[in-house]
């Protein structure tokens, strides 16, 4: 019996679809399923595909070519513990266990050690698009051992998504833990493009009254532009849904509580430990929070007073322009933290990542491609230790001449009650950036005050203490 | 020889304050410091004061009575560990461990169970005051079991600051982490307090063009009403400050690179955690990160653009009171956000917090220590129960009163470039919590089409998932 190259651990949805990705470039696949059930229903489905199941692990194992490769979509956590517990035993030194779940990336640096002294390749990888990515075309996030990833690119490089230039959206990360890093710094940077969505969205109803038939002409404008982008354009669709059953438009029937699984927080909680700051992406994990209050907000909603709002007067088609400015500069400004968290990561975990090559491979296949992503590619490309995205001439001007659109629509938002978390979070953030002087000093001048925990001064360097009695 | 009642173990500013403190109420203490040197600069300093030496542990544990009462005052985390290995085999059962220390509340809570096997009782305790406190009267906030803190009680009552109305700032917390989690969320209470200050400072200096005398008379007034507090006491005293070297004012040769100590950002991790919003603590932690960035925003000030601003046109005695209201509300939505937290974590942990004690004992004593928290005490004799300071009446018709002051503040300054992350967070938090309806629909939306997340309906229970294509 021949043998397969590559191999399939859990059948859900985005293990299944990678695998019929898998086999739709050629290749014969061996799939295995904890329960029986998922990996006959899809044996069942595909009855002409080249899947080959196998219903124990050992039998799994044995139908793999050497070295063996074996992609994990499992559960993050305790679960993919488990399944590495199981399949240790049955491996032999030099072959490569594949995690593509969404696990922290500390669990992947703990696992890279652990197999490493079992003689066993560890590759944790990013994969993003969602279904329909992981089926025609995902982007690729693989990190751990550099030889260990040569035996799986040519795979990873075939199944991965291609972007408008051709290029395969996968590349290598880096050391241990550095793929799924990427991954998570992903979707933190996706919680923040879809709260800032969001919030136009709320801008644009709540200021100028426009209907979900406008918006979606707005947004379908829009991804012909700057934004163009795969977020874009799936909200410019969803305002032309009907509900099947009422008829109304399916956006308003929608309940506005929105869910998380925890990629986001991870992103924030991974900042401030490592002392980079994050605010955009983290009001837009607790803007999701405080949407899931939806019983306090409602009884909030009959007591605490709104403010006293004049119709617009202004230019609508000026002031949605406007918009769009803020959109696409708030946007830039929440790149910029994202791949200054990147770079703090790169340092402190000692990756060596290549900025460059991480916006490539986010071209295409995962939910934040937009075309926007050339541009970063290109700031690198210029300039591979840019600090801050900001800083580069292309960034540096959409910020010279966005900076008073996103002001003008933080003042129209804060004014009309329309709350606004990311918009003023991140022009809060690019005028503290651009600051040479905070006011930080006062908060040094209390610290020694109340605890003598010391300032610095302007005029020489040193820690001084003051008597301030 | 005569045993005394309690020993402190840790003798660095802290520890020692905390000793002369206990001794001052007619108490021997016993001291004990892992290096001799501090031990007897101690008694050097003070030979008058019933402070007795130990210099090994034995003979430190020896001198106290039973059951014994020791007062740890030593760095939080490994140093702690090992200080109670070292005490651990020289106790008898009944003996309680003090942990007075800035303990990670998780710590708290793992040693809690190691020590109650060993049958001793461990005592998590935030101390909240700097040196001063410490030694005059600190705020003190205790967790653990509650037999054993009535055998502490008496000693930390007499210790614990005395409020306005003479009851001490001494309370028991909750069971195991409670105390020092409760210190947590006091201490970035702190960090949002201290933010907000610095942002009313950069407004009235930005926009308004105020000198460092006339700020000092501004924090004066306003110490005189609803915001006297410590912190406001202390930024209008260091106005006033001349530095000795050079004459000039102090507060402006201090360096604006503000520092930290990691509490703040456990308290916003611990929030992110629990799935409450906390987005204005959390600003201001990464406004001090973005202030430590001192090289980078220097070099960004050359480069980007800042607005242009005209002269500041207005009533000047008014807009000085917009802030004050602004700083005023901002500061209730900050404290609304961190009693929800202990809301959320009392629930989660199974404490039982009591929010008025809390409240209460912050009166006096500790950094945070206000007039205003008078107010919060009443909130919640009033409804125990309360969902969110936001909708206790007194708070709801300051939000009433000042909600436009603050809207216009952070429309100045977002109008002439000056930074203002929480002041901006506060107005979204508020507009945010008090909306009925928020454009979250169009986040599940999203992540129901690229993720089949699903999405719950505003007409019925349950989970859907559309056919977006």
């Amino acid at each position: 019996m021949s043998k397969q190259a590559i191999g399939v651990v859990g059948l859900a949805v985005m293990g299944r679809n990678l695998a019929l990705n898998i086999e739709s470039r050629g290749h014969a696949v061996s799939v295995f399923n904890r329960t029986r059930e998922k990996t006959d229903e899809l044996i069942a489905e595909f009855p002409d595909r080249k899947l080959v199941p196998a219903y124990t692990l050992e039998a799994f194992v044995e139908s793999l070519e050497k070295p063996r490769r074996i992609l994990m979509m499992v559960k993050a956590g305790e679960p993919t513990d488990a399944t590495i517990a199981s399949l240790k035993p049955l491996l032999d030194e030099g072959d490569i266990l594949i995690d593509g779940g969404n696990t922290h990336f500390t669990d992947t640096i703990r696992r890279n050690q652990e197999l490493a002294q079992a003689g066993l390749h560890f590759i944790g990888t990013g994969v993003s698009g969602g279904e329909e990515g992981a089926l025609k075309g995902p982007s690729i996030m693989p990190g751990g051992p550099r030889d260990a990833y040569e035996l799986v690119a040519p795979i990873l490089t075939e199944i991965a998504a291609k972007a408008p230039d051709g290029a395969p959206c996968v590349a290598y990360m880096g050391p241990d833990g550095a793929g799924h890093f990427v991954k998570m710094v992903h979707n933190g940077i996706e919680y923040g493009d879809m709260q800032l969505i969001a919030e136009s969205y709320a801008v644009l109803k709540q200021v100028l009254g426009l209907s979900n038939e406008e918006l979606g002409q707005v947004y379908t404008a829009w991804n012909q532009g700057e934004l163009d982008s795969y977020l874009i354009d799936i909200t410019s669709r969803i305002f032309g849904k009907k509900d099947a059953e009422t008829g109304k438009d399916l956006v308003d029937v929608i309940l506005d509580r929105a869910a998380q699984k925890g990629t986001g927080k991870w992103t924030s909680q991974n900042a401030l430990d490592l002392g980079v700051p994050l605010p955009l992406i983290t009001e837009s994990v607790f803007a999701r929070v405080l949407s899931s209050l939806k019983t306090q907000r409602v009884a909030a909603s009959k007591v605490l007073s709104a403010p006293s709002v004049k119709p617009f007067a202004g230019d609508r088609t000026a002031f949605i322009e406007a918009v769009r400015r803020a959109l696409y500069l708030s946007k830039v400004i929440s790149y910029a933290q994202g791949f200054a968290q990147l770079r703090a990561a790169s340092d402190d975990y000692k990756w060596d990542l290549q900025y460059g090559t991480i916006a490539k491979i986010f071209r295409a296949g995962c939910i934040i491609r937009a075309r926007f992503l050339q541009k970063i590619m290109d700031a690198y490309a210029h300039d591979p230790q840019l600090a801050n995205l900001l800083l580069d001439p292309y960034f540096r001007d959409i910020a010279a001449n966005y900076e008073a659109a996103l002001r003008e629509v933080v003042v129209q938002a804060v004014s009309a009650g329309v709350p606004v978390p990311t918009f003023s979070s991140a022009i809060a953030y690019f005028d503290g950036y651009r600051s040479e002087r905070l006011p930080a000093n006062l908060v040094q001048a209390q610290r020694d005050f109340f605890g003598a925990h010391t300032f610095e001064r302007i005029d020489k360097p040193g820690s001084f203490h003051a008597d301030w009695a």
